[in-house]
This record gives structure tokens, sequence and C-alpha cells, in this order.
């Protein structure tokens, strides 16, 4: 008699990201053939609505597509279960079928991550669509698969890995960004140089700056956003469920996630946009290679530098906390398993993992953060 | 320059059911190798709890596993956002860490569903066991990857695909159920056999009323048990994520999903069980089967014969009434995208598909319903 089975069998999983221009332009026809039975939930981030309420309203109603808009604003604290059970709601008085009626999501990463989360769960599944309008959405929210809402002050505590059907990249939205958005998404971008990205540094050594003031409508914008997404898909497609939890694209996600969350909450603190967290998550981990003789005095700099010009911070109290940055760590190092796996560079554009940073590394790290800082400052 | 990019990549996915004697005797490790840092969360269906508590309390004392026992009352109503949410919030109070810790289900299909939910969502799944203590739990539940809650009075509308990293069945829990819960899980075995398996049929036709008086501890038991697994696993296995929207598992989930809903809330009619509610869909759809000519007069009576021998309604006054009977294919519908995907027998232990079923069909059908269960009832 049997007394054991084993179920067996694999997912396959394919979606594409594509560069849309001027994707509400009533002859653009990316999203059409997503919508076959032109019925779908629009999900519409407050600020991007009163932006582009009309040239949206003007789309779907051009191609006859019956829209259910639900508007949200997608601030940082709104990416919550409020919301996301708001939305679940909505999509049931829509009556979302099984496969053919997508959610489409319009905003930034709070938009995006929770109409992800609505549409995993919706019916056990059904297809969204990504249209991100922030620098941030387009080079990191877009490529990967993740989900989520932050819960119980985590940030990013429930979720899932479902990605969209397909993602739609429409660079003339960052024209009406306000500049913290645009050196928010050159966070990301300026990770992605770090870890693995030699040339991309020097596009943003070089670069960053008018890249900044132009919001994205210069010279080397394109080749930028292109990097960063390919360096996207290069670390996630052979990781997407995260099986492996040794992750270069986690640079910069160490130390940075409760501060993150604190500075939202906290007003005895500077909030602090998710690019920004980021970037002094880098510069504090930065500190931890250069007492490890990895990095060079001058690299530190350039590093600092390079922030400084795409206006993103290379200090904030927070990271001179070596016990707040400590307990940081240690809910990563759950979320990592048990294990560290703190990725800090090795030179400008290669990485490793440590595993062995103590209390006193944390320590020496958060002093030499000051120092750095002052020095850079004059 | 590139314009798109194509993400393209599999997730493997294996779990193992497994008959496991005793689950709770100290002497039984199945559950240990799964619990590496000896931490666990432990969710408890309450009647089991009461029925179990010394017994599952001693067997993680004795093995020196650090738990936190949370209590649910396992009842369909109780499938709902609110006890979603508490179970998330006790996991994180908990600080489950997120490969080597896992949530340790115990009860009927409410607990096995709603912490499998929670697993999917806690950073983005964790993983967990499922120790089914019904005889639904067992054939039906442990063996498939769906979770889910209802939402909205609609059954199962939010959940997902994650399957546990191993469901151990073990049938000494089954003595202890009572009458009507055993009779449900014989409805879904009886499902089964009427789908695929002649010869399921007649074990249950010749023994159904000996497995239900003797709760299982009978000569068929396990060859009953066995073969509605292995029906489960081959159909199951090769659509996990039900891609393909033509099951002939959701035989009896037809026209049932809303009646059986409506059945719990509302006090004008007889509540029914979810192995209740399934038998009742199978009756009616033998009707529409005989109306095509496919099952002949004497079939419908031995499967209506062989469900009152397990004690399984063939009468309910929800299932005579047209209006509700379409409402609820045209929910089940959306849920098929849109095809009506009709699973309905040509003969005992064979099926087909049906996408024309009009409402006239439906009165035709259902006054049939109720001419025949005049007939077997004299």
């Amino acid at each position: 008699m049997t007394t054991s089975w084993i179920i067996n069998t694999s997912l396959q999983v394919n979606y594409i990201i594509k560069n849309s221009h001027e994707i509400f332009n009533i002859e653009n026809n990316d999203i059409l053939s997503y919508c076959p039975t032109n019925r779908a939930v629009v999900v519409i981030d407050e600020k991007v609505n009163s932006l582009y309420k009309n040239i949206i309203e003007n789309y779907f109603t051009y191609h006859k597509i019956n829209c259910r808009v639900v508007i949200i604003n997608g601030i940082e604290t709104g990416k919550n279960l409020d919301n996301l059970i708001y939305l679940l709601k909505e999509i049931e008085q829509f009556g979302t079928s099984r496969k053919s009626e997508p959610i489409i999501a319009i905003g930034g990463g709070v938009i995006l991550d929770l109409v992800g989360l609505a549409a995993t769960l919706y019916r056990r599944g059904i297809p969204y669509i990504r249209i991100p309008t922030t620098l941030l959405g387009i080079v990191d929210v877009s490529v990967a698969a993740k989900t989520g809402i932050n819960f119980e002050d985590r940030r990013n505590r429930l979720g899932s890995y479902y990605p969209p059907v397909a993602s739609f990249l429409d660079k003339t939205f960052l024209k009406t960004l306000e500049e913290i958005e645009i050196s928010s998404g050159l966070g990301e971008i300026f990770k992605m140089s770090l870890i693995k990205d030699n040339s991309l540094f020097s596009l943003l050594e070089n670069h960053g700056k008018t890249l900044l003031d132009t919001k994205f409508n210069c010279e080397h914008a394109d080749e930028v956003i292109n990097f960063a997404i390919q360096g996207m898909k290069e670390e996630l497609e052979n990781n997407l469920w995260e099986k492996n939890l040794k992750r270069i694209v986690d640079f910069g996600h160490s130390f940075s996630p409760i501060i993150e969350m604190r500075s939202l909450v906290n007003d005895s603190v500077k909030s602090l946009t998710h690019g920004q967290a980021v970037v002094l998550d880098i510069i504090l981990s930065c500190m931890v290679s250069y007492d490890r003789n990895l990095l060079s005095h001058d690299d530190v700099l350039r590093v600092m530098n390079t922030a400084k010009n795409m206006n993103l911070p290379t200090y904030h109290e927070s990271f001179t906390d070596p016990a707040l940055l400590l307990e940081s760590l240690q809910d990563t190092t759950k979320h990592r398993n048990g294990d560290q796996n703190l990725p800090i560079p090795t030179s400008i554009g290669t990485t490793m993992f440590v595993n062995d940073l103590s209390y006193n590394d944390i320590v020496v790290a958060a002093e030499l953060f000051s120092k750095f800082n002052k020095e850079i400052n004059g």
C-alpha cells in the first residue's frame, strides 16, 4: 500500500518589460491586447490622477474599455492593509473575471506593490499590468516580481512573488516628478552601478547632476535606465523567488528597512524616501568595506560625492546609532534566514558577502560614516 | 537600443504527502526534520485542541520545540480576513524567520487554508506543514496547493497556490470526528469516484455505510483514502496553478459555492457542510447528464442511493430554485473566465464538459432533482 506521494511540478513564468513611449496616446496599442473583454479596473495614484486624469480617461473612453477607476494616495504609509482591502473590495464589486480582465496599476512603487498583491490574492491570482510613473518604479519595481505591503511597522512584511503580465515603461511621466522623486530613483540605479557595473557608475559620476536637473531629458538618460534594467534582469531572472538569499541586489537594504520605516512615523528624525534610505545604507556599507581595506579612501569619496551630486543624502543621524543599526541588521538577518549575507563592495562595481559583522564593526563603521561626512563637507 | 526585455524562468515545486500513523507519538519524527531551529508557530483548531491538547503539547515539549500555539475556531465562517490578520500578527510577534521555522497547521480545511494563506504572505512565503484532522482535510485539502479565505460572502475569493512543505496524514484523528464530518469528507471521495474511478465508486456503493459507521476503522478504509488521494494527485500535478480551467475535480463545485455560503448565514434554509453542498451539486449535475441521455435512470438511482447510504443529502430546497442555480453558475462561470466548463458524468466514472447549459436546462434539471428525490424517498 502506498504510504506517501510526491507532487513534483513546475510553474513557467514569463513577462515582458517594454519601453512604451506615451502609453496613453490613443495611437499606442500596448495595453489593448491585454484587455480582450474591454473591461479593467484601473488603479491610479492620486497625484498622477491630478496631473493625467484627462489623458488617461480619454484613452480608455476612446478605446471603449469599461473601467472602474480607483484612486489611491500612493504614499509609503498608504502601503497598508486598509488600502489592500479597499482595493480588493473594488475589484470584487467590479466583478473582475479570472484571466482576461487585468488590473492596471498606474503610479509609483506603492501603487504597483499594492495592486500586485491584490492581483495575487483575488481568485488566487488574476493578471495585472504595471505602468510606473516614477523613476524608482521604472528601474526597480517593474522589473521584479515582488508585491507587498508594510505590516506591523515592518517594510514589505506581507507580500508575494507574482509578476505582472507586462510592465510598460513610459519615461514621459518623469518630467512631472519632483526632484526628490528623481533622486530617490537614482538611489537604486546608484546601487546597481556599485554592485556590478563600473561603467554605469562612471555615467552617474559624470552625468548624475544633469540627469537630475533635466529629469532624465538629456543625452545619457536612456542608456542609464537601460543599463539599470538590464542589471536587474540579470540578477532576478535566475532567482525570482529568492530561493538563494545571497542577493547582491540587497546591497543598500540591510540596515535601512527599519530606519526608513521609523523615519516616516517619528517626527524627531528626518523622513527618508526609499532611495535615500538605500543610499545611506550603501554609504554605511562602504565604511565596512573601507574598514576591511577593500575600498580605498578615494573610492569612498567618489561614492559619496557622486551621491551628493545627485542630491542624495550622505548623512542621517540614525546611521550613526550603532544600537539602531544592530537592531536593523538583526531583523534583516532573520529575513535572510539567520545569515547576515551583507553585500559590501570590494571595488566600485564588484561585491562580496560578509557574514561576520560584529557590533564592534558596526561601531567603527558608524564612526567612519561621521568622519567621512565631516571630510566631504569641509 | 533595447526596447524590451522578457523575463523567462520557472519555479520548481515539490512536496510530500505522507501517511504518518500517530503523528504526535513522541517516537514519530516526521515533523522534526522540518524544524531545524526548534522553533515553530503551531495553529490548532479549537475543537482539536480540546481533544488533543495534552498529547500535542507533550510532543513539542518532549522534543524541545519552542512553540507559539495559536488556537482558532475552525468553522467555515471563521475562514475570514479577521482570523488571517490575527494569525499574521501572531507570526510577526513570534518573529518567525524566513525558511527554517514552519507554521504547523493542525485541523480541518478551514485551519489548513488559513495557515496556508498566512504562510504565503508572511515575508512573501515561509514554509508550513499540514496535519489534517478531518477526512476532507486528508483526501482533499492536503493534496492540493490551494489556500484561501472567504471574502465579501464569496467562498475562497482570496487565496493563493502555495503548497506546504509536507502534509502528514494521521487517520487516528478520524475516530473523534462527528458523523457529519465523516460524511462531509465522503462527499469529496464520492466526487472523485464519479469523475474518474468506477472501482472507487463500487467500494463506496458497497461499503460506504460501514466506512461511515466505523469512522474509517474497517476493512476498505485505507484503500478508499489512498484511491481518493491518488486520484487528486493525478488531476492536480499537471495543473497545480489552474492554468487549464477545464478541471474535472470542479465537479460538484459549479452550483454549490454560493448556495453553501448562503446556507451558513441564512437561517431560513438548512446549513450545509462543504461535502454536503458538493454532493447536492453532483446530484443536480447528474440530472443534467440524465436529461442529455448520458446517465441512465438506474445510474442516477445508484448515485443517489450511494449518497444516502453515507448519510449525505440528496435534497435541499436551494437546489430546486432555478434562479438561484443560474446565479451560482454565472458566478462560477466568471471564475472559469467566461466559460461554464461544467463537468457532468457521461457514465459512473467518466466525465465531459458542458458549455451550453441554458436557463431552461437548469429548470429541467431542478425539476428532475425533485422528481428523483420523490422516487427514492418512496
